[in-house]
């Protein structure tokens, strides 16, 4: 025997469970996704929607955002799974909208119905609870998971900008968060991460430090 | 034309790079890997190397890791890449060994030979540059990426804990890292996140808030 050393490794470990019924991807926790939702002006708009996990599968938004209305208007969307930082990061914190509901980047989309479960208010926002039912759905493109921790820098920067000027968060701790992500990205990430950044710098009231 | 938006959505997008001539994935500035090397006890010893992209692809090991000495003795090991944070989280924070080399959750591996081209010294530690050159590889399993802030804040976390005690890093800071990442896990991980960040505290002198 080794010093404290597994010999087995990990040689009991099972592949992650199915995704759910109708779904094209595994699901754990919250997997964050881009939902296009058809808007008034006939184009789809474009925005992040965090999935909960379970039966069914959950997802909430925050006041009265597109996708909100959109839901109420046409009772559901599509949404999807990109690999690609840049369009998560225009998806929530620009109006995107597009012709087309699919995303040349999505790597996987499910049509959705959403039901409108629950709703309660938190610091003067009403937040939705909606239940999502998958119809047509597609696996366009499958890749080996590798980890970059700029890519997760980048969405964990997304959350933060989100946030800035919100009640009930503290935009001193929230800038302090993105300081930290943008060194994050710049000693780690790839080109699209970097871009995807520097986006986020464009779209929120906040600038990375030294520039 | 819409208030803002471009309705083009991503259009002009295109899928990311080919992997690096020999890779069995497309890399993007440091790409974070488990790296299996030979000790001298005939065992595979698992460790977390980051890779840095570039032609050739390079990794730095600090101060006399059995990866270092492993290199140095057997001239490479073996590169695979993980989509789980269980076995990454391993790797890198405590003493692994197995019998073979490929982890049953590998997504893709690669042999390489790994030579040292270049050496430095910061605070106090030496700081080697290996040049890695690709043999034997393989793709094992591929699925579409899906995004979990859960997954990122688990390889962050790995990071912080791996400076904990390490000349040049602010032991406050990074606890208080730990601490928000250990949020993170808890409200948007899945259950392999939450085992992930379980080992981190098993393996760190670091508790969550609370436990």
């Amino acid at each position: 025997m080794s010093d404290g050393g597994e010999p087995t490794g990990d040689g009991d470990w099972t592949p992650e469970n199915d995704a759910p019924d109708g779904w094209p991807v595994p699901l754990r926790g919250v997997t964050e996704s881009v939902i296009a939702t058809m808007g008034p002006n006939g184009l789809w708009n474009l925005a992040a929607l965090g999935l909960h996990a379970g039966d069914p599968v959950t997802a909430r938004t925050y006041g009265n955002t597109r996708t909100r209305r959109n839901f109420e208007r046409r009772g559901g969307g599509v949404v999807q799974f990109v690999a690609d930082p840049r369009p998560f990061v225009d998806a929530a914190l620009s109006i995107r909208e597009a012709s087309e509901p699919v995303l040349p980047s999505a790597d996987a989309w499910v049509e959705v119905d959403a039901t409108l479960v629950d709703s309660w208010t938190e610091a003067g926002t009403t937040i939705r609870e909606w239940e999502l039912t998958p119809g047509e759905s597609e696996v366009v493109r499958e890749d080996p998971t590798t980890i970059n921790r700029g890519f997760g820098a980048v969405v964990e920067a997304t959350v933060a900008a989100s946030r800035l000027g919100v009640a009930g968060f503290d935009d001193a701790d929230l800038r302090e968060r993105l300081d930290f992500l943008a060194g994050v990205v710049e000693r780690a990430g790839g080109a699209r991460e970097r871009e995807a950044m520097t986006r986020i710098e464009e779209y929120a009231d906040w600038d990375r430090p030294g520039n």
